[in-house]
């Protein structure tokens, strides 16, 4: 394998592969729950040179593991245990190619980093609104390998829907430049879609062109308690009606979740939990002013409370109020690593079926272990549930994980499945998910899928074993 | 093949097997200019029965036309002239399998009328923002077969935006159930949005859940002159500022275009044409009242006032007002029809661009051709012409255009090559647009789709011929 050290030295030059130092930057996952070995880690500097170090790995026969901010959560952006596959970081791609205001879009390379996107776009008097917590490490070919989704898909749709064109190198070591600016273009099949979302198993996004949306004139948060996740629904209903396109985000999170984060961020000072079963936080962006805002907030609310769906709601009053709603909802993660070991979900089901889905799993996870403690929270706007259990308290956390995870994880996807609804919502597939995909995924889709797998990428040369098994 | 139609016969029953009879619906095209010849017409009730049909034409190599509403631009929906296709109409398919309010979604057959789904979703209070001149022929299948678009795209999207899970019928015959009412899932290839787009050529849609919107509490609609497409873009952005998502469509016309309609439809009284070089037509939806919709738009075009933008405008008085400016919009391509032969295009540039590419190619086109007639219109706000040309007046019209159609829609074509364009921005490719899509699109991108096509329908069953060139 020297010898392709030494061909990819050529291609990018010595300092950017790496090799023989530490690489745990490259190696673990951004838990810090998988790590891998790789041959090296490769730092194109360009489109071409991905396209050299592709082809020069592929006539070889090696694999290459294509990485963006490696922030991924199911370990698909890490090499595996063989210290065979290179490991090909888009981090040095960081050109804004070009603005273009009038055509409402940006171009930028794959290793830009999404928060430095989100303030150019600012800078040049647009919104850019794909958000989400890591926002200051995850790149946007990342973002687009994963389609990510974040806090404001209610309103602006995921990674996905915010992309009009990608540039790919495909697994021949081609390049395929679809930087479309284009709002619509029906000539043939629909690649961009394919490449977004496939987790660098079909090629790797070397540039992409998003769209920008004009910035709001102002932007307003609401926290309100209530008394059910039905409730919750008719809220979300009356919201939709009531603000129209202006709803930009709808969260919900149960009072365990926000009980913990009283417990360990006490001056976080979280507002209600204590008295109502569940809180809300809403949303809004309006182009017309903040007053503008507040008016349909505040019509919102009256019948929301005329209504009875609403227990108690505050609006909040300044903008460091707003952060620091949002900081709360933000901090139950951090809150569930303080509390200890856990076990996540990332699911999705109709919003309809959100209130039976909850409770029917509740239940079934009560029977098989009492005294789990369930901390519910996401983004009911998109029917996407952070369904997370806590171990019951005072038990071996470690060993209750180590022991019960598969069997828990099972009994919530399994009603996941009854629901139709999604294993992945928003993290993808990736190593951790893979043996889950094949039992919940119908074989004709998994048949479509490896047929277009085999199709692309027939020599196995892009992120094998991820999204798909493979015998490599 | 009278094998195959007895087979077929067992599978629909024979009141549902055309054949020996006046078959024009189904062989002719919507706009009478090809014609082909089917083995038989075979008309399946329900999804097992199209996976059965596909299955048994599959088995004796026959191929297989999908057909919904026929109301197709681009001869993708009619046999060839061999009279060996089975053309496969989805006529019969119109179930409304379910309704779910608080998901917002709807799951209809392929058989069911645009028009027919945007009734049934308003008698239920929401709104359907698809919207096109056939709608009342034109079916789900269809539309989501060639990603429609119409007049809504700039605020609800297209066809393919508007999905969110198909029922698929696969060339082998099995059916994906991938119908998914979830918002987010990220559990590996984007199957969906490659069926969706492919024309019939992957995989036989049967069914859909589609995104349902809330009703508007208002949708109010203005006319405004301008005196040059750069102006009509900084409107655009303007309005989109200034009206933000409200904002719901943003259609140009040129003077020439109104004049054919003031010409031979005199009764719709078209407003502003005579003095005005363009003229806009701007519709917003509002989800507060009608009150607040009119002070959104006199605002705007207070504005676009002061900074010279708009030389004349009103905003429609009554509902009649509104559709009767729509209806000049709608009769443009009457009124080409009642002028005579014409060439049409339907292309798409970045926005920005839009200005700079309809003067370069006027220009191109008048040197070529004296005294050529445009006809420019379309979805400006989706970056979307209608780029059509009328013959010189005097001249033998059939003639001219059989003698230059080729060169005339060659220039056009090239020019939106230079300006990183589509060739078909929503109509699609189907047989029209065969030879135009091997010269305009990039070798890698026709490679990615061959290998897709080859992967999914080796035997080459589902509209061979269509989207690609095929050897059969």
């Amino acid at each position: 394998m020297n010898e392709l050290i030494e061909t990819l030295t050529t291609i990018v030059g010595k300092n950017h592969v790496l090799t023989g130092m530490d690489l745990d930057d490259y190696e673990q996952d951004w838990r810090r729950r998988a790590r891998g070995k790789a041959l090296c880690v490769v730092r194109p500097g360009s489109t071409q040179e991905v396209a050299l170090v592709v082809n020069a790995c592929a006539v070889v026969g090696a694999s290459i593991v294509p990485q963006g901010g490696n922030t991924g959560l199911v370990g698909g952006s890490i090499p595996n245990s063989s210290g065979t596959q290179v490991v090909m970081s888009l981090r040095r791609m960081t050109t804004v190619r070009s603005i273009d205001p009038e055509n409402m879009t940006i171009t930028v390379e794959a290793g830009c980093v999404l928060q430095s996107v989100q303030e150019v776009v600012d800078s040049h008097g647009f919104l850019f609104p794909l958000s989400l917590g890591a926002e200051g490490s995850c790149t946007i070919g990342g973002n687009l390998a994963s389609n990510a989704g974040g806090t404001q898909v209610l309103r602006y749709g995921n990674a996905r829907d915010l992309c009009l064109g990608v540039e790919v190198v495909t697994p021949q070591g081609d390049v395929w430049d679809g930087l479309s600016g284009l709002r619509k273009d029906n000539t043939g099949y629909d690649l961009r879609d394919l490449f977004v979302g496939s987790e660098g198993t079909l090629g790797v996004i070397t540039a992409a062109t998003m769209k920008l949306y004009p910035k709001p004139a102002a932007q307003l948060t609401a926290w309100a308690a209530l008394a059910s996740l039905e409730d919750a629904n008719r809220l979300l209903g009356l919201a939709r009606r009531h603000l129209g396109s202006c709803l930009t985000g709808f969260e919900v999170m149960n009072r365990f979740a926000l009980h913990l984060v009283d417990k360990h961020f006490p001056h976080l000072r979280v507002p209600m939990w204590r008295e109502h079963a569940w809180c809300v936080l809403i949303e809004i962006s309006d182009n017309e002013s903040e007053a503008h805002a507040r008016g349909l907030f505040e019509g919102l609310l009256e019948i929301a409370f005329e209504r009875g769906l609403v227990a108690d709601a505050i609006i909040a009053e300044s903008l460091k109020q707003m952060h620091d709603l949002w900081h709360i909802r933000e901090s139950i993660t951090l809150a569930q690593t303080a509390e200890g070991f856990n076990v996540k979900h990332d699911i999705s089901v109709p919003i309809s079926l959100i209130p039976e889905f909850v409770r029917e799993t509740d239940t079934a996870l009560a029977t098989a272990f009492p005294s789990l403690r369930f901390v519910n929270f996401g983004h009911m706007g998109d029917g996407n549930l952070h369904y997370n259990i806590q171990v019951p308290e005072g038990c071996d956390a470690k060993e209750f994980v180590q022991t019960n995870e598969e069997r828990i994880s099972t009994i919530v996807y399994d009603t996941v499945s009854k629901y139709r609804g999604s294993i992945s919502a928003e993290h993808g597939v990736g190593e951790l998910k893979l043996d889950k995909l094949v039992h919940y995924k119908s074989n004709v889709a998994l048949n479509l899928m490896r047929a277009i797998k085999s199709a692309f990428d027939p020599r196995n040369t892009l992120n094998p074993g991820r999204v798909l098994k493979s015998n490599r």
